[in-house]
């Protein structure tokens, strides 16, 4: 998998979480939500597999003002791509899911995100389609699942109006400093597709030697891998490490056989 | 001006805030209006002299699923009519308008609501229409402007946007708070023997494929692969499974040879 390079971004900070719509079926909600993000200050809109292809004229007419937010939406395949260059992911739902995975309100979200981007890094929201939401695999992607404290009988939020709740506690933290004593942000998160060039390689490894070879059990059992790596927020570092460890392991001399092995290539020491 | 006396409703008291829309002029506003506030836990919406008349399609569609908030909803000749038996009213605007009136924060107007409420009172939120907002007299009936602290430079919020943010507010401050030391995930946190136990062995690992071959830097590698561990805060399961995996890399047939594996000690299938 061929992915942008992120440091190309770095001297160009994002001051505000991105916004990731995937795939949006109506042009209004498009269109709702940019001008919501705007309403909050928020800019940055990413599209994965919008129904409509913009410009669209219901998308602008709904944006009421907010054409810029629009008109610089990036659109991609899927939500690997869109998130590749993020370090720290978060996936709104309506309701919790069972998933390995961390449950935080959007309050709590947002005081992550600012505190990650307050240290360089990139932090984006991911949105499900209008009736479907996300999918499971998707949702994987993400650090934590950030479900919206509604009337548990009504909980299915419009799409713009997730956007705006986003939005709003974004920008209701943003009016307030930062509490004081808050825990420093250890080292730089790594980027979503250092963190996922990892993990395919390391499938691609438990394929290779049989462990992932029940095909009923192989999406459960990636998906709880990827919600384990993801809940320790590895850096960069760390993710070089995880590297030489697998390449120390699957190059290791052949078992019983004592002596120096080859030098891995991603070696920790190098 | 004869009002009706609000003591009448105590022995049955509101226990949300009223929503009231003033000369709305998009149906589909309405409905979307509806459909956050039921989100939110508000069912009481009044219209005033709205431009469509319910039941209406386009309200209903918008509303996806709230119809019966639009079913109750009052209709109303003037502000003063649809306001008439509340005890606190706010007037939620853009920006401050120059007028001799508080100007509360929306947390602080639902803290105020709240307060009162509990008291038995009545509260109702006016919303301006689409275009041109409230009337300085009508906002002259409220006790206080409650504007939307937004991006100055982009502040005309969608109608049912600035009524999902009072919901919102209501069922930020309505929520329960969170669960103390509440798992979010599944699953018991592994025992320290237990991690320890699959630290120690991929660490022999380690040592035997060459990976920590420097001496010298041996103890901060195995610190921090610790560490990395131990803030994913694995469970039980997952220490079986990192075993199996481990297990799956170092049993795996010759690099280069393909075939099956033999399977692992801590087969995760077993």
């Amino acid at each position: 998998m061929e992915l942008p390079h992120p440091e190309a971004e770095v001297s160009n900070p994002v001051i505000a979480p991105t916004i990731v719509l995937v795939r949006p079926q109506l042009a209004e909600n498009i269109g709702t939500a940019a001008r919501a993000m705007l309403n909050c200050g928020l800019t940055e809109m990413r599209l994965v597999r919008p129904r409509c292809s913009l410009p669209d004229e219901r998308a602008s007419r709904a944006a009421s003002g907010a054409d810029a937010v629009l008109e610089q939406a990036g659109v991609y395949a899927d939500v690997v791509s869109a998130v590749a260059d993020m370090n720290l992911v978060f996936a709104t739902c309506p309701r919790e899911r069972d998933m390995a995975k961390p449950v935080i309100t959007p309050q709590s979200a947002i005081q992550s995100a600012r505190e990650a981007m307050s240290a360089g890094a990139k932090v984006a929201f991911l949105f499900g389609a209008e009736r479907t939401g996300l999918e499971n695999d998707e949702v994987t992607l993400a650090d934590a699942m950030v479900p919206f404290p509604v009337n548990p009988d009504f909980n299915s939020l419009n799409l713009a109006q997730a956007v705006l709740l986003v939005g709003w506690e974004w920008a209701r933290a943003h009016a307030s400093p930062p509490q004081a004593g808050r825990r420093p942000w250890r080292g730089e998160l790594a980027t979503k597709v250092e963190v996922d060039g990892f993990l395919t390689r390391l499938e691609a490894e438990l394929d290779s030697c049989g462990f992932l070879r029940n095909p009923a059990m192989r999406p459960a059992a990636v998906r709880n891998l990827r919600a384990f790596f993801l809940r320790a927020r590895p850096n960069a570092q760390e993710i070089r490490t995880a590297h030489g460890i697998l390449t120390g392991l699957v190059e290791r001399p052949h078992a019983g056989k004592v002596g120096k092995s080859r030098p891995g290539r991603h070696d920790p020491e190098a």
